[in-house]
């Protein structure tokens, strides 16, 4: 597979491929209109990102012709400077809206009464409460977005570029007494600061930059982050480092389980126990094999080694124009892996008394496994960094 | 009204109180249980506020006993170390789950088959769908929100406090050539810096700086605020700095329009129409009044003026613990006001030749009227600023 990382905007030709997957499958369905609410399934067919607010953006997938877009007034002149693609704007003046000039108004012409609609698992219930027709819970855009086209392939080996690089420079920045402040703002400053000398025009609406770590105190809670308070500490047990990143609308993620100083032999143990389960999934992550599979066979392994009670979460996520997002590497999600899905690889174990063990990558599915897209040291040598 | 701003978390007691709200309303209504999947409205009951991922977060309202969430195994430990008041945990493995284990199955066992159910109008289709009883869309806990407490109103002057200070701060250094990036830069470190000073355990879920402007070529888009590779020109038309922000829970908003050296007689005429509907909006928003009925004299004003055209949204929004929420200065909205109410007044024009033209304050609604907690200068003179 050949990756070149790339900041560019999708074509007009890379958005209308993405309707056409959506509209095979309205037609295979017998469904005269899908609608989307999903800020990230509305950007994945327009380019467009919406703000949330309590005024509703619905995207309606038409049989042909332009997408129909129930936007504020408000927003019109927004949407016409960000999508890409042949969208006709039905706007509404506010919200909420005297009787007869609602959003709902709008949205009923666009859907009309007796149409068979497809909607998302996660279409708000007002919404769904606005169709007089028969409504299907369906999620194809979320379905559709689980392959990556070369252009999606190329944007996520460039969030991870930049993510990686601000990884490294996190790594060679560690010391006793680095806080969680300084670190999120230094990963800022990088990645920010390369992708607005690529892009002057990135999208701000679609961009985040997380870049926390826990130290050997809080890495045993796996989410909570919300503690930014603490320090990195000397021979304090496994820190872990987390760079989630959206840059201007797609993901990247690289994590690392790291050492200050030393580590413990009991630190060590589940280190490598980690480790077989991180090996194990990038040996099963192939095209062919069940998510399910995979899964079921890192957590068996952890169960085998003795710490089946330290399992918290799934072995990955996938990843795209959201840095999490499905489909999942879990015991749940009986799906076949293809060639061109992004995931992460993160079997994670943890200990209230040792802490928490995990590494993160960002992968996409090659013929013959996993390509890793954040290459950076897994090893525990390399990551029990000297003192300074 | 006596205004201490604080930022403290809020006690039992406190969180107790707005509960007793929603069971009074649940009571009334007949109402068996009340399921809220807004983090908003969770982060309301609980002082917990989750991350938005696909695994779901539910909180079940019960008529007496504890909240039941249900919450992924993962978040246990982070909704201990967060939340305030009596909170029983119902954990689900993961996101998917094999059959029977999913977060379906725990939701069914919270909210019995036959119960009768209020859910909010932003229900997921699926909640709604997992619901084997009667479900009755009504939105409790955004109306318990609209009237604020005494702490949450000390709890917004002081996000008010902290924003006004960065806003004045924005106004000294405005310049020729100052671009976004560095207005946001130096707000989020004036305002972080202080909201980590006074509260080292803040909660970075909930906090969220947006400072940025507009000039005179992009304010007549008034949402378009994803253009940030602008700066600001000497005598350039109407700019406008846009500060919007949650801190640890609590929002605010100020903005305003202001020119760089100079403004065309032509932009001191929309300037002062601007003027006058803000006025207006500041005599009418009195305790008694229909938000509907300001919103219409306003706009009312504006046509009389002939700047009807002009008009892209309504006078303002809530504010709480969100920057941004219901219930609304608009037309649509036929609610009195009521002291303790806490606003935006910011009724605007945009012109696609002069410009936009609009500022913002945050006030809470008082015995004789708004009370300003965002007191910064709004007069033109102050507002046409000496290029350095």
């Amino acid at each position: 597979m050949e990756i070149t990382p790339t900041f560019k905007n999708p074509d007009t030709h890379e958005i209308n491929a993405r309707i056409d997957k959506i509209r095979g499958q309205m037609s295979r369905l017998g469904l005269d209109y899908y609608v989307s609410f999903s800020p990230d399934n509305i950007f994945y067919l327009t380019n467009f990102k919406n703000m949330v607010h309590e005024r509703p953006f619905i995207l309606v997938v038409t049989p042909k012709g332009p997408l129909q877009f129930i936007s504020p007034l408000l927003e019109a002149k927004h949407v016409h400077a960000r999508s890409v693609g042949d969208i006709e704007i039905l706007p509404y003046f506010e919200f909420p809206a005297p009787k007869g000039k609602e959003w709902s108004d709008v949205f009923k012409q666009a859907v009309p009464a007796g149409s068979k609609v497809g909607i998302e698992s996660v279409c708000p219930h007002q919404i769904y409460a606005a169709i007089e027709g028969e409504a299907v819970e369906v999620n194809l855009i979320d379905d559709a977005r689980a392959i990556k086209s070369p252009f999606e392939i190329n944007r996520i080996a460039y969030s991870c570029e930049l993510i990686t690089k601000a990884h490294d420079e996190f790594m060679a920045a560690a010391a006793p007494g680095r806080t969680v402040i300084e670190t999120a703002s230094a990963a800022q400053q990088s990645i920010i600061g390369q992708l607005l000398q690529d892009d002057p025009s990135y999208n701000p609406f679609c961009t985040r930059v997380g870049a926390v770590f826990q130290n050997g105190r809080t890495t045993f809670d796996p989410h909570n982050f919300s503690t930014i308070n603490i320090a990195m500490e000397a021979n304090g047990g496994p820190h872990l480092t987390i760079i989630n990143s959206e840059l201007s609308g797609y993901g990247a993620e690289v994590e690392r389980t790291f050492f200050l100083g030393s580590a413990t032999d009991e630190e060590k143990k589940y280190f490598d126990i980690m480790m077989e389960g991180r090996n194990l999934a990038y040996e099963l992550a192939k095209p062919g094999t069940l998510m399910s599979d995979v899964d079921r066979a890192v957590n068996d392994l952890f169960k085998s080694k003795g710490v089946g009670d330290l399992l918290l979460h799934r072995t990955g996520h996938g990843m795209g124009i959201t840095a999490h997002e499905s489909p999942f590497l879990a015991e749940g999600c009986e799906q076949e892996l293809q060639e061109n899905m992004t995931f992460t690889i993160e079997p994670g174990i943890y200990s209230e008394k040792f802490g928490g063990f995990r590494h993160s990558d960002t992968i996409v599915v090659g013929k013959d496994g996993p390509i890793n897209l954040t290459e950076t040291p897994d090893d525990l040598d390399s990551l029990i960094l000297p003192i300074k």
